[in-house]
């Protein structure tokens, strides 16, 4: 049993708090606002002190917005001398530097970035499964003691987190490149609709709603974090306006009626540049890239027949891998895309046929 | 039933042609490459003529790459002179200008721009219903006689589209927008991946994975479409790229440690445009946007659990409206993400607790 000491029960903290209570743990809560913790209590996230009560944590977990979190650390550092301190933000190097810079003790102190979070903020919408299988990075500094370190990493992965340890500038750097740079093409490619005619958007297709699903974020929370991550995104984002530039000085070649040598060869550079990045995400579960194979079957709007469709796969014994349902225009059917692996595709196609769906391709 | 002569048995001619056939209509094939319009013939997708044999057809449909479209347009023109003419690439204002430029019959030419392709290219991957419920954009000029754009939404809704009339600098400024930049800001933010470690790609999360989805699409298309279209891609992109400038110069405010005021502000105005353009994307069925409430539930990793799953829900008699499958890292069971209205979610969450899901939130 590990005590752990919950500062700041929004999503993350509650959630935490959730998760180790399940797991065994004794978690104490505390948050700036009263009810915020009391609401977190309720919700079976820990417990509450007595106004005279100091409990005495093995870690202390803050899980306070971006912008707040190395005053936050500092202050625990100092109100709990024999415990280790880590946070959740989503930077790492500038709550290094600041706590740093307060002449707080480093040695207790090793961040963390637990990446799970969902659209909905507050202890609420807090859920004790949050983190399973998630990644949960811990960043030690060159001071952290290795206790503190392996602490941090048994209660991450007490609440259910895959741990994997970087430097915290390793790790600012590649957010950058894997959530941050993504967060602000999507939300810059969406703002482009804002000033379009009702008929134009209405083209909309699946790429469209793929690439801009997270502009639906919370402009606050994640002003904090590129405001906290600034260098490492300037400098990813200094890499993609330099493609931009080559791909608008090819298409101004192009418009100018040139022959423009180039122009055409530079576009295409940079789409299978994309393909060349794009091949380098992992798969499922953290493995390597799978190229699965897609089974498309038509879908009618009606309740159940999705049901039935997986009813039927289920029978024919083949496990989907991934799964989409990507709705027409004006129709009243969807069509759903099952990845398989793809020696199973043929099968599971020809088995679906055989009980009567419709299958595309 | 419509004589329809196909030019090009690629990927769309040859689904073209399939479902045309399907529909009753007479569908004549041919293709520069013979064996090409041979496979087509095989699956099923029309008839080929004999060599001394000349079709008749009522409207003839030029099917071939983007950057050839013209020149196939100007000699159906020609050598059909009592035919309608039709195209179907992704732009029409080069085309159209092409045309007009050769002094061919604008009379009888109406361009389209079927909104519908997937991953894989040739006639092998041609499907009949590729165009069911699909957008189907048809582009008059103002010298097309009405008879002609009739007949090729005639057509376009016999293959079981919904089509939609906009006129070719609208249709261009449209897709640039809902289609030609995100697809580029897919590719640019993709290739950033390609100079990161494994380390760092390993921290891919779903966000990144649905920004990036349509970065593994053709160069060589997407260079053909992306340089038609160069004028109203390069203005699209202007905007994009004030923008980017804009959210740069405030990161760079911050990183030299200013009080930079606005800052802050430059970056949230950014991410609120994104939420506001994201706001006005159609939901499905090109109904107007719907928020739906996400049931999320546990999925092991097992054959059958999705099918388990379904059945479930198709028994609680709840309509799934949008549906995600999302893995963790390192953990053998995925989420399920299943969009209900908002009305059902609560009871839906409900019931399918009672059936022993472990539902999150």
């Amino acid at each position: 049993m590990t005590r752990v000491h919950v500062v700041g029960t929004g999503l993350v903290g509650t959630s935490l708090g959730l998760a180790l209570t399940r797991h065994g743990d004794d978690v104490t809560l505390e948050d700036a606002v009263p009810t915020h913790a009391a609401l977190a209590r309720d919700l079976g996230a820990g417990r509450l002190l007595g106004a005279q009560e100091e409990p005495e944590p093995d870690l202390v977990v803050v899980a306070v917005p971006p912008d707040v979190t190395a005053g936050c650390v500092v202050a625990a550092l100092e109100r709990f001398p024999d415990a280790g301190v880590t946070d959740v933000a989503s930077v790492k190097g500038v709550v290094l530097a600041a706590v740093r810079a307060a002449g707080a003790d480093l040695t207790r102190y090793c961040g963390g970035h637990p990446m799970a979070g969902r659209e909905r903020a507050g202890a609420v919408s807090g859920r004790h499964d949050l983190f399973d299988g998630r990644a949960w990075v811990v960043t030690p500094s060159p001071e952290t003691r290795v206790e503190v370190t392996a602490l941090v990493t048994h209660v991450a992965r007490s609440a259910g987190a895959a741990v994997r340890a970087l430097a915290p500038d390793v790790h600012d750097r590649a957010v950058a490149a894997v959530s941050h740079v993504p967060q602000l093409a999507s939300s810059l490619v969406a703002a482009r609709l804002e000033v379009l005619d009702d008929e134009a958007v209405a083209l909309a297709g699946q790429g469209l709603r793929d690439v801009t699903r997270i502009a639906a974020s919370d402009p606050n929370l994640w002003t904090q974090i590129l405001a906290g991550n600034a260098a490492a995104v300037r400098e990813v984002l200094g890499g993609l306006a330099e493609d931009l530039g080559a791909v608008v000085g090819a298409l101004a070649a192009l418009e100018a009626g040139e022959d423009a040598p180039g122009a055409r060869g530079a576009i295409a550079g940079a789409i299978a540049a994309g393909n060349a990045g794009h091949a380098r995400i992992p798969g499922k579960h953290g493995a390597a890239p799978t190229a699965f194979e897609t089974v498309r079957v038509l879908i009618p709007d009606r309740p159940g027949q999705l049901g039935r469709l997986f009813a039927d796969i289920g029978e024919i014994g083949t496990n989907v891998e991934e799964f989409r349902l990507d709705h027409g225009l004006g129709q009243d059917f969807g069509v759903a895309e099952v990845d398989v692996v793809p020696a199973a595709a043929a099968a599971l196609a020809e088995a679906l046929g055989e009980r009567g769906w419709r299958i595309h391709g």
